[in-house]
């Protein structure tokens, strides 16, 4: 294994790995951040493009077998200082990847027999989204279109918080709702806002067909073309005293709804 | 309304609020941190007693009616720098109340014929622990009992996560493992352990009787006592590719998950 020692702040890599906390500068070079041993693991085994990996001192004298083993074959070392800026990980981390961003191509998001594809409406805390990812391919849904003004997928904190799901969920991001809406109409699904004051209930509703599921926004909720466009509402019913639910909940109760109907019909019709 | 200025920073309100970031001042005082309008204004409807407020010049200024009209008779005032090191809030927020931790009987956590509880085992992070307040009290859970190891939940990021429902749902905290057993067995509930391991999905669970639901570490998983005396365990189905769900999101699936078959048990026999 090759390993390099950076010993100054105006080093490149060093340049690299600040300016990629931004998003103007992911989107130019085509880049993003993997931080955390567990997290760079499973981004080489889902066959992610890691181009540099570089780690603290300390993480480096006590974990250099297991990088040799994760068949990384250069590296770059920095003092830990140094290193403990360079991450948004709160506490220990040590190991920060540059990774290729992968492609998506459209098709991917409706290449199965029944689509289940989540909408994400201008959602804004990366924690929310990078759960809903998570959860969104825990429950099988098929791919995930983030509408513009939704938190950048690449995120750091998004990324830590898919854990691992971005690596492998085909995703399309940056385009206008109403167009998020054309693309699904044009696969056939039929298109469900989940919105706390809608009359009939998550589990009323047949979500075994190709379908598509939007949430909205933490603070405004859905745009006009959602509201207008959307073939039904679904509401998860809450107990008096509730306000609301975290968006990312309510995805996972939903899509998770979904998981059960499809799992039942799939067993009771023996398409499984 | 009273209105007092505070221009030294060893004044005792200020101090106490930067005390009350930490766990053992809470213990100790009886007393904690309420951040925003929002929350506030959530408490002063939940009959949570309200010891001092204290405001940022700029929110004085912005929204004084709104504090006239939420019968505040009495408050601080101090400059918006030192205001905004007072608070764990990221972005604007102005307003820190001072509250009564709410007393709460083992009882109430019992006090329904089908009671529903919570057993949260050393959850570690705030905003876990926070949603996971939120999302019982949304899915009609009846208690929650957190067990020695388990955040803080007056902590400042459980309560904003928590969202008010800290302010309603009884809870019994600080108890080993063990003890939380031996309560919910005391009121005869059935202990379902949820484990992604387990053999058995959470919908073919029967959740309508007096049910405990079990939710681990994020790290660790679950305790011996909880591993060998819970009288059932439950997983939820997820695709290959998924190591885990969120703890948080898990138990928003299996809460929800038990709110439906509720609901439609309460419908079949008329008992709603």
């Amino acid at each position: 294994m090759k390993i390099t020692t950076i010993i100054s702040d105006s080093n490149p890599l060093l340049k690299m790995v600040r300016g990629l906390q931004s998003r103007s500068q992911r989107e130019k070079s085509g880049l993003f951040l993997i931080e955390g041993t567990k997290l760079v693991a499973e981004a080489l085994s889902k066959s992610i493009r890691i181009k540099d990996v570089l780690v603290s001192q300390t993480f480096l004298q006590e974990r250099l077998k297991e990088l040799q083993a994760a068949s990384i074959t250069e590296l770059s070392v920095v003092d830990d200082q140094r290193f403990s800026q360079l991450v948004t990980t709160e506490g220990p981390c040590g190991i920060v990847a540059i990774a290729r961003i992968p492609r998506c191509n459209e098709g991917d998001l409706f290449a199965c027999q029944a689509p289940l594809v989540v909408i994400a409406e201008a959602i804004q805390d990366p924690g929310n989204l990078g759960t809903m990812i998570r959860t969104a391919l825990a429950a099988n849904a098929s791919g995930m279109i983030l509408t513009k003004g939704t938190v950048d997928r690449f995120n750091p904190k998004v990324v830590r918080a898919a854990a691992g799901a971005l690596f492998v969920m085909p995703i399309v991001a940056e385009i206008a709702s109403a167009q998020a809406l054309d693309l699904v109409n044009k696969h056939g699904l039929t298109v469900i806002a989940c919105e706390p004051t809608a009359q009939t209930l998550y589990w009323e509703t047949d979500m075994t067909g190709p379908t598509a599921l939007v949430f909205g926004n933490e603070g405004q909720g859905f745009s006009q073309p959602i509201l207008t466009q959307s073939a039904q509402t679904v509401a998860i019913p809450m107990n008096d005293c509730s306000e609301s639910l975290n968006v990312a909940i309510a995805a996972g109760v939903i899509l998770f709804g979904a998981a059960e109907q499809r799992f039942k019909a799939a067993f009771s019709t023996g398409r499984r």
